[in-house]
């Protein structure tokens, strides 16, 4: 039992569906799917229905020591499920991986795990946006600061921020829901030349293909990608853009829950085991850290697709692991932060002082604004950089803009961003709300 | 000058479009932009229409400094354009970035020339894939050995091969297809505040927007990206697909064009500075060049999703290199590879050579899938394995076979796989066609 | 059993210095080593000799569940080995982990099994560059032909071509003994504060960590490296390097093993699930894929550099899963390349028959050198681009120079280039010797 | 004039010892080094001493063409000396690029700027670990908040995190140090053949190569290695590491500069287009941008390994942008790190402020360890945790603390933690002197 998550504090339970007993299952259910199509397609006898392999009882150190001598999972596996099958019926293992090259089921299997952890992943995803939402509508009114590049800036309201989080699980959904997994079956040299040898009729490739795909609930791409690997690129990209998705939403609380800003916490944070005051934001720094294993991940299944021949001598067998890490940290962090999001306590009343900490600075930019509508880019400009540079914290930034406007008072008061603020969230929700039907 | 090319062979002319001058041209014009969109919303008086930021002369040594200190280039060059216009008119400058950040404009501007070079490489794949149609079609019939793990494996046609490089620029191409470049306009902290307070309409933010978009031909999300990075990432994945796709091709061309395979060569090569003899695939070595350095360049982009407050301190900026460098090389390898295919010699008869080089063995899997169908693959196996067992450079493996099989031949001509690869050729062709409606 | 080595093929039984179970031990060595530090300084009351931290039977589901929880798996390991020796020996629990953050322990078991994973490569480095040696040596008089950019381009032998795969092999013995694996232990914030104020003495910080680190056999870097991860940066980079090393081995072996090629094979490669004739080179394939692997894993330990505060919000975390993978893959390239290259069969027949099948126009850049010492450049290359237009299989480049040199015969037989190829054997093999002492 | 710094602030004037025009330089002074080390062995005529290949006008259009067709800037380059020198004297072109490939010419140039590169980055590392020792004895007694996973932990002083700054710029510069820049020499297929053929010595080659390095100040590795690239990922590797160690200076800069935290500030930062109030740490973000753009560039280099022949299709070719940006952005780095850390200016009061804000509850470890040493662990830990639960902003941490004690009073007071700080800061000071002599 090598790996069970020692090293990976999300790991449990999210990979079961992309360790190596899933990906052992979809290996089998892809051979059983295969010699299915077979019947589907009227290509085999009818006694083949009763080949039965998700019974077979396999010998896993054999599959291990198969798969070192022969570079992949899939010989080592058909020689078990052959051997018996044939001793319930003899000539039943003709019908097993019947014109299949190993890379067929092998490249099949890791995009029906794909498939499942996508799907497990939209899940969390929708749990996220509709939390999402609900915090967005929650704090339409919460005024807090906006920061750039680490400093004050502007004031937004949290709703308006939560919007563009929920823009972000958004584009992560939307990644998902592009993605396709197609079946990959054509044969020792990506023809489909064995089904026509075994059938005597040249479009049987196309249809066992069709049919494969219809009982493992894949797409048919109408083609062979053995050695064209942008299917398998194109997960990966929506697996990576998830993740980037979710760890930006991470990062972003990482921030505002610092000591020193304050303004969100975890529900339930980590310990210490050194300090017994602390209380960690464990969730949003384990996201975080699936994220930052992301790029390099999906750099590496990129180079899986310098492919040459018609299976290329390392370049495929580079892509398993990377592919396996993406599905299993988009599971990861899909579920983290659909936790992270329904157990955020946002902290108004720290949002509000922060915003007032800078006496007032953080609005010079919404005044400068209203002035330059009335007098001109240069006035405003003027009044308000004379007005920043007397603001401390004896003289709010307010009462010194009112000195340099004889006294006239502009209003600096959250009412006064809450319409543009609205726009963008009413904007964002729409966004959601048109996902759900 | 500091860098024109010199460690990049493939970058001349194809740099033009990515180039600084091309920014920077980008960069004045999405301000030009946003200045109209003030008057196509209304919000403008009719003078406004006289600015003309297109002509004004830059400082690009001011503008270089001013990017060290500002941390960007928007702001030395707005500096620039106002001062510019303001000598024309006295408040004109008002109307120059008018509620805009800086981010609004460099992510703006690098989607204008990103939307310029996918542009650019679309009619480059566009004419690779039609190159690449003729050649499946030319060579529908030509034979040639299917390669696995660098050995023989079974045969093919060249035809076929080619069909599924067609594959790989159609995937390209739909990748781009499906690439948007939206505009980027939200003010200081995303919320598009400024254009509120600047017209007292809360819906001035989302009418810009779409002006702004209108005018520079992009999409227009209705949203702000500033701080959730998936559409630059979603671009820089899809010129990654098509560079990588690109890549296989050459790579696959490079194993072709071996001395000892010989199957393949460039129309003109490359010379060696200390070999009189040589002709390099240097215009395939190129390609796979820029395959290798895209994975790295993606991850970079990848890391810049990991965005903390409404501008972050630092993944912001990392993105921009990578992502022209990624531009460029897709640009530069779709050209190159348009190149590549269009003067591609091929050598049919040593093709036919190589095919025949080991005395038949590769229609072995040929020879024992048909006897599958007839015999069951216990015997099949068992007649091909003594075959090959006895094969050599004085006994032909179909001799062999025949002499196992007392005396029958089994048809192991080149015409029996043609309507295995026709089918494979048929369907990437009938793709192709799809593709030109 | 999450991750047993199905998707990865040389795992088996590489993967057991670093599996989680490896992982595990080292964790609970590294708490033995600091309970045995405190004694060793003199800081421990003698009845601290008698805690066994190795017997301990852990749970490992409650060490699964606390690692979701608290971020990392030292603080459930803590509490378990506490507990356990407490209920021995009423408070021996507080000499477990005594002064300690869960950082220490991890980052410092990480280096165990880091430097045990050096030892384990560097012994198979080791076998491999002795097989190099000779492999350089045997094959000193073997002439075969050098390539570059995929073209016949000059005469070398195998035994030179050996010599840079055995600096590629020292190149790495190299990388890996200059790599140190340092403890460390400094406490919650790095400063060594807690142990400080367990003993009343401030060296007390580090004295312990000179012994913790001579219990463990590791190095004392004479700091902490909590926030500056150079030190993790050095390893991973040792590493990568080593299996980039390794991986151009393979890489190179591929190409001569191509069925076209054919100078070399593995002694016993990988069977077809398709096709019965094949005989793979899958040994060097999975090296390759190794190595295809590295850089994005390097990628990511790198991202873990960038630190914030004391601990930071991720990027630690980040490492685990990409260091361990690197350690992992040096040990299965290590032994899988000592495999290979142990088991390689060399062709020197085909070697020495693709030398010539280009009718010797490898030689012309041979003729050239030589003439040019004689005639000068230019004349020396307008007689061997002539002679190199009329070469064919016809006419030889040999019998083309002797005509355009009036029947002078310039001598293009092996044994022309021995001495310069011997020079870079002996040169190689004498470096080897060096390392042996 | 395609790139001249618009998207790279750090450029200018940085750029300057890496720009094309550096490298071109160094590739005519690397040639230049060759036709010299011909003089120096003695294998050349007196009268070549006259060939001044420094004074050539080099057309840059026609480069940049050549580089195209040749896939490397040399060939072209070459050309063009000869014939300028040829011009002067007849024959003495013969002298030029004699013996040589484009690759030794390439790899040796780019080593040349690299070894600059190195140099230039080490007297920035220098000035700013002198730096970051002032401030880490200025600092000394400055107590601050040590922070962990964003959460207030423990208490440090800014001279011990200064003093781990320093360590960081340690580490870079000994790994600048432990760089090494070896030329390249061994002709077309790495066996330094010609140059025996062209003077009849076999030792011909190791002369010329050892005359070569001493002439460019590089290192003579003893060896080629054209296709084992260690050298050139040893280097990049150096770099990335450099890069990193000080992108994390700035990433702790950023947090500490958080208008929240406000412990310190830029002397002098960047302006914002939009906001009148805002002072940005636009250095440390650049700084921090650079090192985001590391690891991608690092794992290009890597991939640059996996080169197959004596010369790859496509790896070396991928090597060279990737290795001059690591080399650029050292260079930047490294003098920005220097500005940063000569001007930050460091807020105590702001560090006390912090460290007082919750209520003394980061000195709850240290009280843990004081009382641990007294009444062991459980009891400790029980008082403290009781002290923790009730402190507020009402009851600080040591007054619930003492009354746990029944009024007794820890001391929690900087003074205590002065010990444990001082060491690190003398450690590190200790090293950093050690480095100076």
């Amino acid at each position: 039992m090598p790996d069970w998550g020692l090293l990976d504090p999300l790991s449990s339970p999210n990979s079961a569906a992309t360790d190596d007993a899933a990906i052992l299952t979809a290996l089998v259910q892809t051979e059983s799917a295969l010699t299915l199509a077979w019947l589907d397609t009227g290509l085999a006898p009818d006694w083949v229905s009763t080949i039965d392999l998700d019974r077979v009882h396999l010998d896993r150190d054999a599959i291990a020591a198969g798969t070192r001598s022969g570079g992949n999972p899939v010989i080592p596996l058909v020689s078990q499920l052959r051997t018996h099958v044939d001793a319930v019926r003899e000539g039943a293992g003709d019908w097993v991986h019947r014109g299949a090259t190993s890379q067929d089921i092998l490249d099949t299997a890791l995009m029906l795990v794909a498939s499942r952890a996508l799907s497990i992943s939209a899940v969390h995803l929708r749990a996220t946006a509709s939390d999402l939402a609900a915090l967005a509508e929650k704090h339409r009114r919460t005024p807090m600061v906006g920061r750039t590049l680490t400093q004050h800036a502007a004031p937004i309201t949290f709703g308006a921020k939560a919007a563009t989080w929920l823009d972000g699980a958004l584009a992560a959904e939307a990644a998902l829901t592009a993605a396709t997994t197609p079946v990959q079956l054509a044969g020792a040299v990506g023809t489909g030349g064995s089904f026509a040898d075994l059938t005597g009729d040249p479009a049987a490739g196309a249809r066992l293909r069709a049919a494969f795909a219809a009982r493992l609930g894949l797409a048919d791409a109408g083609r062979s990608w053995q050695a064209e690997r942008s299917p398998v690129v194109s997960v990966a990209s929506a697996l990576a853009l998830v993740i980037g998705a979710l760890g930006r939403i991470a990062t972003d609380v990482l921030v505002l829950a610092r000591t020193e800003v304050g303004e969100v916490s975890e529900g339930s944070g980590g310990r210490s085991s050194a300090m017994p005051q602390k209380q960690n934001p464990t969730t949003a720094v384990l996201i975080r850290s699936a994220a930052l294993q992301a790029p390099g991940l999906l750099a590496t299944v990129h180079s899986g697709m310098l492919v040459e021949d018609e299976r290329p001598s390392g370049a495929w067998h580079a892509e398993w692991l990377a592919l396996r890490s993406l599905l299993r940290l988009a599971i990861e962090a899909a579920e983290a932060t659909s936790t992270l999001v329904k157990s955020l306590v946002v902290d108004t009343e720290r949002m509000s002082v922060n915003l007032d900490a800078s006496f007032g600075l953080a609005w010079s930019e919404h005044a400068q604004s209203l002035l330059t509508r009335e007098l001109g880019r240069a006035a405003a400009s003027a009044i308000v950089s004379r007005a920043v540079a007397v603001t401390s914290n004896e003289l709010s930034f307010g009462a010194a803009l009112a000195a340099e406007l004889d006294g006239r008072v502009i209003d600096l008061s959250p009412e006064t961003i809450y319409p543009a603020t609205d726009a963008v969230i009413d904007a964002a929700l729409a966004r959601f709300e048109g996902t759900t039907k």
